[in-house]
């Protein structure tokens, strides 16, 4: 995996624009790994995602970055970013009161199966403290409410900005986050939501989903946006219940599809297999 | 399937519901097939299906009724039904423009799938007669505006006796219906909804669903109440999208959804295997 | 919760067996909670779970036990069951070098959704140790070839009586166990297997279905018995997969439907909702 | 969509390919429209969908078929083929006696959701002739034995000639072709089968299934090889089961998969979105 990297863009569509990155990538002695992309024909917008390996032990990663933005980048008027393999990515957890989230990513993270770094746990109340202590990483008791809500934010942003936090996983986190904390990580907030959205948006949605009738539950990884759960979606599941669910067993079931769905939302975003256009994402596969 | 019947009751939970029922069965000739039975704890209230058969060549099925209204339903304060299996469903569909549902409905009635009779099918459109008569189906193309629309359902209705139909099945049928007319068919007509209920409720929610940017897209069969989309849910399915995904796309692929989820609705409810209690549908297995 | 128990019963099919079953509770003092019943008509057999509550703050199980005996059981060759409310069932967890299954077993436990106690674990390896000391669980390194099998098996026994264990769970335990130990605990046995029964039956299951080219996977919660993977399927669970999945990326992915299918089919077991007959299961809802 | 084309290619892997084939279409006035691209890192063997359209009226199709044999091709050794979007693939369809493989496919068809021309269908039936005259499609009935087989394959042959077939689909036709007439149309026949491959391949898989006692039923579609079930699989599909289905009702609730898997598996070979290699199938999204 040395010297890979993942070169995600975005441009207006035109002509040419593979042969041109491509082009760039073997000039400097690179080789296409992978290459997924996507036309928009309503939006008349290009994506793009390559991943790539360069040969040299001495890759001089800032002259491809300034090469890439001025040869490429600047003249085809592209959002673009590049990840090189040796960056681990760090990521904060926020947590309330329900662990299986929780226990689900750490468990991933001990067996190596997330290719992150958790270098903290958030959370507003002390119930799972317990579980950090278990895996050996600090955790954070910032309790919340709305006089403190500010002070704890930016609490909070130094944290993340002492333990250099690249993006955030709320893990079933029960608060509400202020637009200005949330442009601090913009698209770098990965939330799940008990419930299929945009059905049950808000507090509560499995006793909404039980209220209604519905016949499937669902869980959304997404973005957080300071629209609440209104963010870009990265990933949906659902399971089906049956009139025999009380609100009681439908949280239960619910369980099981929020954590698989939150772990294959993150790990979209950790392996750069996504991007946001329009509230809508792009999910590479 | 000589003799056999399936009542459906429900009513107030207490004890020894199954025995008194199963009980008048055995003291009826009649043995019980299967039983299904579902006690709601919050609402307290007890439902129930039998299946059963009777023995005898000549039964007397106006004695059954009326002793099980004597001896059970009218003590016990049950909402109860009897269907016999010698009555046959009459049931008509009404379509607009999109072939699909109709086309998946026919081919399973030739096929000897659905137990029941079709004798008509009613449209607001021309588009589908030719369909109605490769299968030698009456069909009434009777096109409907606001101003029309009291005029148009009297002569539904008149002619939905005509063919003494039992239920309606709305196969895409995108006219909405009035709190009248729906009133001389409560839950007994089924509906499809081309979205997964209560997201995108109302017209267009592929277009809903497009602009949301959502990774799965469902269809919805349920009873038709006066409330819009807010019907008695009897089954649901669901379906993974992509980024990749245009509007046309999405309304190809749900129709794969719509066709089958409607033909699980309609069958189940031919079954007798639908309950209603407070907008919500029990659906025995 | 108090003084509820959970009938199974399943024999020949007959007249009259749900109101003599409800009738003897009923005449106990005891109601009916819940009553799911199955008649295969093949077999011609009858399968029956009831849910009942009894009243009085002094239940005598032994009389109740013995009374159903006399009275139902054996006038109607029944074989069956009562599990009093007040027993908790005792899990036995084997495991190898794979965590994903333990930790899920686990995290469920300790947040009280596994109604068990899990006085033990046993594994033939030492790297699962630290996830058993993080959960305060005895962890017992029993390491089994083919010559010292039978002292390691009988160990086993050994341990499992000590610990009056009640059932096992193989979570990715991956030794075959002789007939003579299975027999001991005859449908107590819980495994999972790592895809979709009979489909990619015995070892490397994901390099099978990766060699084949299926664009779905599963795994598959079974209970054991002396023909490998053969045993009476409890739950199965699937995932859609493409041409990009390396045997690694499967391996990944099959994790979670391991998990999710091996908590589901030991909750079943553990709410008395399995039954089996021939090699097949009756699973209640 | 004139003159637009599709480009599939596979062949070793190795720098440069992306930029080489992009950089052909464009000195030919063409436009990348989308790209898919895989590598199959054990393999060492790369693949590649390339739509894209080409500006001028007069596109010259042979010249550039000519000139990407020389140019990319042959130095490159690529295995590749090249659909311009004015050629209609013209399909055959073999059926038996069951109809709703063939009633969907028509009905989609009418719809004009299949970008074919059906020109004739074939069985060793009579059963189904009133549904092709339904839609005025020839219908050719070939009985066959083992006797008359090597005579009616020979027969249909010739048929598929006279009509000019590019690709056959099996919609449920229950016979065996032998390896002749498969070599014919190498990775041009359709099949769909009624279990999730590899489980339950040959006959009468239902019954199987429910022998087996499996919680979950599938349908496979896939082309057919002389290796019986066990050609390359295009798509497959799942649907849960339960202890109270009979083989009756499998057969029933599997239909409702085998045709829509059955649809998504043609609609992927006559988009050109199938590769295969190795028995093995890559499919584009």
């Amino acid at each position: 995996m040395r010297n890979t990297a993942i070169i995600r863009i975005h441009c207006g569509d035109q002509r040419g624009l593979i042969a041109k990155v491509t082009d760039f990538i073997h000039r400097n002695s690179g080789n296409v790994l992978a290459l997924d992309q996507h036309t928009d024909q309503e939006e008349e917008r290009f994506f793009m995602r390559v991943e790539c390996n360069f040969k040299g032990i001495m890759l001089d990663q800032d002259k491809i970055r300034k090469d890439f933005q001025l040869e490429i980048a600047d003249p085809l008027s592209m959002v673009w970013s590049i990840q090189f393999s040796d960056q681990l990515s760090r990521m904060a957890i926020f947590v309330s009161k329900a662990s299986h989230c929780l226990f689900d990513l750490l468990a991933r993270y001990q067996a190596g199966e997330l290719n992150v770094k958790i270098p903290l746990i958030i959370s507003n109340h002390k119930v799972l403290e317990g579980i950090a202590k278990k895996f050996g990483i600090p955790y954070y008791h910032l309790p919340v409410n709305k006089e403190t809500m500010e002070k704890v934010e930016s609490d909070m942003l130094k944290l993340l900005r002492e333990y250099e936090v690249d993006f955030i996983v709320l893990a079933r986190y029960m608060q509400i986050l202020t637009s200005n904390f949330i442009d601090e990580y913009k698209y770098r907030i990965v939330n799940i939501h008990h419930s299929f959205l945009p059905a049950f948006a808000g507090a509560k949605p499995y006793h909404s989903a039980h209220a209604r009738g519905v016949k499937i539950i669902g869980a959304t990884g997404h973005y957080v946006t300071s629209d609440l759960d209104a963010g870009p979606i990265i990933d949906q599941d659902v399971i089906r219940i049956s009139h025999h669910d009380t609100v009681k067993s439908l949280v239960q079931k619910g369980k099981d599809i929020e954590k698989i769905v939150l772990s294959r939302a993150v790990k979209a975003h950790v392996e750069n297999k996504t991007m946001v256009y329009k509230n809508k994402t792009i999910i590479f596969t």
